[in-house]
């Protein structure tokens, strides 16, 4: 019996932890082959290349697809966008892919969409119908309508996805993959490694043992400018806090730039004692952080999606994760010093975090193989109204 | 006073009578200032090359971008693509225009919406919310969520904006400038030019003086091979009608290859006596043309708009125009022969065709520059639910 | 034992004749492994597709590239090059051949030397060191440059690499493949099918079996803007002579639609009763069709290699072929009507046109294949003075 | 009377110190129009903005071309130069200018000799002839044989230029602009700034006043996997002779994170006190720098032309310089801290380091802008033998 053969598309490294568990059920399932593409950042060493830890899980890549412009403006994010159609263009029509993942929100996911349904290609999209702040929220509902088939994370996402007019059919609220990952953790949290030992980075040695925060905070592409004076209240606002603090450099984005220099100004000027940077984790032993430490703080969806599920208290700064559905993990806060102090003090006693099921039970990698192996593909489609 | 920057990109030959009257008012404005952008097919002679036209109308071209990559299959659309994404980037970096108008539906204007959005710059969406057949349903829909301020053409268009989440605030219904100049024919409906005799062309001298059809098919590119056998089928019938027939040359698309090598096809084996074949006409004229014809056959959104206002009867064929709103001038008919011949014969026969406004009332040109200078612009955009 | 991988990049028609046995003896010699890319025009219909004759040939495409941008002016034959460059790069990166071999002095060759040397690929050129008269003249002497193994042929060429610095050790006169192909029509010349019943073509059934011209003319691209008028005069020449004619229109390149207008026009107008048009043939009956034809007209360099070779007369016409080597089969004419009618008429009459084998005596392919399995190839490179 | 449109392309910050004086002459000269036109590194802010320079020296900018490729490995230098050529095509179509000017030998220059040269735009190539170690090798060689003039800065290079096979009346020796300025500092040599008050960078408050090294030390580009290996050499050296330092990072370059990686592992692991590194400086700052310092170290061709002529005492590590003509300033060490150690001593004791003009007599710009508005330009060439 043959096979139909599922391309995905994986361009930055925290796709691969959102996507991970469904690769692994496409893989394993009889009636499916998998394609995986790397692509963009997820091949840059500079924001953490992916490929190691992709290989290291034991997968297969078809292709590896360069395709990232250097430069400090937004103009290089569309010129980015621009190669990725191109080349993956070239990518899908030798890979003949019976259809075409292509994940959430990034800038660069609408070149997977243009490049498959230009070829008429089914596409299929991932997380759609959630409600964010700046260029994603655009890309993201722009994939929903090039998009044959939808895998949503959470019921809200879906009612979104259908009133924007596609057809009920075609519409699964899988829940997150991500969550399959922190289900896994949360049977077991234990913190089994020592994290500066294990991945290096740079900064103080610092003295986690007793309780640490993290921060993950990228830049917000429409706010291009202010970058690094974002960044820096939240810089700030750790160094006040004084308490042990891993801290992850951003994604790459116009302004990526902006944000890593403040990290690298303030670390020359101010020398802070309490923080220890890091490029990037494995899937696991991040959430194995996570799940460990006192507080998230940042702007990353990893608050919105794997601490509520985790129970992870989170203070989230400024626009970026704008409408997505939240738990009662989540404060929210202004790019200013103070609040963020504020809030993080808040959640630091804050006794009534619970565990909640919003973007998934755990099971969504598989629900999305089974949907995939039963579901007949088509490029056809016409607004329901 | 310091003027408004519009761009406008304009990418293929009817893209530009579609914004003709549009570009005039933006022009004369004393509040806005017109950038015009000539790219894509609409800069190449095999497809009839616009910047004659266009430079002839006393407008100033800012700059040309050729982007259009040759090939028979599905690919070289999303490369052209892919190329315009990068190439406009640049150009509106350079241009710096306080908003970006991408037009309608084709599959490169998705291009101009990229390239503007990801920039931060404004983008204005000309046509959305109507229902067609193939990669241009999906490619409208994908710019109307772009977009940060929509000009649609009818009521059931401005509904479906709307539907999909737009801010009502943002969301016109200005009619389509085309019908602004079809105002104008109708005015003056007098064919005052010998076609032959002033666009050449190739084929028979045809007898037209006592009547003539005129035909437009282009290729529907998730059909992409079969439009070699659909051309021969309307080949077929106006070759046995033996009425004497205007025939259009098919724009760029992939499979524009399949027609147009049907066409010369049938021109060397069965040598047509009853048609002459232009690659293309000014708008005027051709709207002259198209009101003194006995029908119009093919699959144009030209027998939807243009001819439901001059109540000229129009044998639509295919998919390609779909649920758009129709008029009463016209009958639906499949790829066949006989079909096509049966609906001629009832269109020539029907003697209650009258004209409609459904896209418009022929004032949209004025109705679209008066919003542009009234309305403040944003490139934050968040879906209304 | 590891065989050495050799890719080999085809981005034309005649690309083809000219390396086919070379592709021939690499596939079947046991130290070599072949990668065959074709890319650019030879992918394209409307240029002679030339895929079909590669894959009847029992060769495997390893991938394909479309590349070829349109345009009627010399911008697209730069961007068709940039992009070249971009999706070569790719190409090679994924394919990992030991040595790349670009072919001549189209101006798309560079991208493949450039794609290949910047990898620390060593890169392979077959046929520099000849002097022609347009852009070729400076690609070809460029590609010399980036280039670390040569295969001319000819003992002129071969000087000439020599004399610009190359390495004596790494450079070879193995003659042309394309004689190759010659050799064995000149054994067996017998014009053993009927042209217009096997390749179709269009123009009139001409009358050929008593004796028959064949023309060739490419554009020359740095005289972009005059290869409508040029070939204007080659058409009115044949015209006048009113002898039987095979036409083959010319290659992609900027002015290819001057030529190919040039030739549509006086097809329409003048409505020649002696030519027959043909878009490209196999190669072994291209070399059957000429060496029973009374003359090659036109500035292919065919006529400066295989009909030295085959010994037929041949009238070259302009610049294309310069200072490259020639046989006692030529005249070279201006592009002037009754320049060119004078000289056919004399070549009609020669007695004295004898085989010459200044471009290799049959057996290029196995001594290429030969060198490349016992050559260390290398990509370091430094000047010789 | 109608100026000369002289279009030159600055790809690098290093490239506009060489060319800085020839641009001032070109725009002072009556009878030539300067377009100028940014691109590539010479944009990225990572790399030293050379925006700011160039526009504080009073030049207009015509365009800027965003083009660089993030990635790790030989095929982003490939992919950068392919969309430099279809970007900077686009620019020339616009600029219309009578001549382009590339310059060197950089990988991306290539780009600049391709858009010009296709599109039939007489290309002026600045400094050919001359000889290195690495890709830069085929590049410049490359350059030489796409260009129609030629501006060399030594009698060797002439000499290299003609034997390849240029024309002798379009081969200038005018030496190097680079000396020109050169010769300003020396007869005003007097180190005027503090250099790390003006210019920041990063690392120790140094020690300079009595008497400094300065290390510039590029990745080679066909060694790439060794270049983090190579400059740990280097930072061992100056690490263990204690000698105040000023260390300038790299350019752009395959194989830039590898030099830029060992710079950074260096500094977190030995935080070596009499170091402190400098991303970029005013060309006039940067000379006033060598002039006054006891030794340059590295590879950059600086120490090959300034400091010959500065007669400021040089170790020139590896074979980036190769064969390029060299003054008695110089010691050639391999990537070997002993060597490199022994030989910084040796130039710190040497007696007899003399000026030398092997590269120019500081008149360049001057002579270069006379050449341009009397000679006429051409686009056509033939080899000369």
């Amino acid at each position: 019996m043959s096979q139909k053969k599922i391309c995905v598309v994986i361009t930055a490294r925290p796709s691969y932890s959102r996507i991970k568990t469904a690769l692994t059920a496409i893989k394993n399932h009889p009636k499916l082959e998998l394609q995986l593409v790397i692509a963009g950042s997820a091949l840059l060493g500079r924001y953490g290349n992916a490929v190691n830890f992709i290989e290291n899980d034991g997968f297969i890549i078809s292709e590896k697809v360069f395709m990232v412009l250097e430069g400090e403006n937004p103009s290089s994010m569309a010129k980015t966008t621009g190669l990725g159609v191109m080349e993956l263009a070239n990518v899908f029509y030798n890979l003949k892919p019976d259809a075409v993942i292509t994940i959430a929100d990034r800038f660069e996911t609408i070149a997977t969409s243009i490049a498959a349904s230009y070829q008429n290609i089914p596409l299929i999209h991932i997380q759609g119908g959630e409600v964010t702040g700046n260029i994603d929220e655009k890309v993201r509902h722009a994939n929903t309508k090039l998009a044959d088939l939808h895998f949503v994370a959470s019921e809200e996402a879906k009612k979104r996805v259908l009133k924007m007019g596609e057809n009920p059919k075609m519409v699964f609220n899988t829940g997150c993959p991500s969550i399959d990952l922190a289900k896994k953790i949360k049977l077991n949290p234990k913190l089994d490694f020592k994290p500066i030992e294990k991945y290096g980075g740079v900064g103080e040695q610092i003295n986690w043992e007793k309780g640490y925060l993290v921060v993950m905070q990228h830049p917000v592409t429409t706010e291009y400018n202010s970058a690094r004076k974002d960044v820096l209240q939240t810089l700030e606002a750790i160094h006040e806090l004084d308490i042990p603090t891993f801290w992850f450099w951003p994604n790459v984005d116009a302004g990526s730039d902006g944000t890593s220099n403040g990290i690298r100004y303030f670390r020359e000027t101010k020398k802070p004692q309490n923080i220890h940077f890091f490029k990037n984790m494995e899937p696991k032993d991040f959430l194995k952080l996570l799940i460990n430490s006192k507080c998230l703080i940042g702007n990353s969806s990893v608050g919105v999606r794997e601490c509520s599920y985790l129970g992870v208290p989170t203070v989230n700064i400024g626009s970026r994760q704008n409408k997505r559905q939240r738990g009662s993990n989540i404060i929210d806060v202004e790019y200013d010093k103070t609040e963020i102090i504020n809030a993080i003090q808040n959640r630091l006693n804050a006794k009534d975090i619970v565990s909640e099921s919003i973007y998934g039970d755990g099971n969504s990698g598989n629900k999305i193989a089974d949907i995939l192996a039963t579901t007949d593909f088509t490029f056809h489609k016409t607004i329901e109204y």
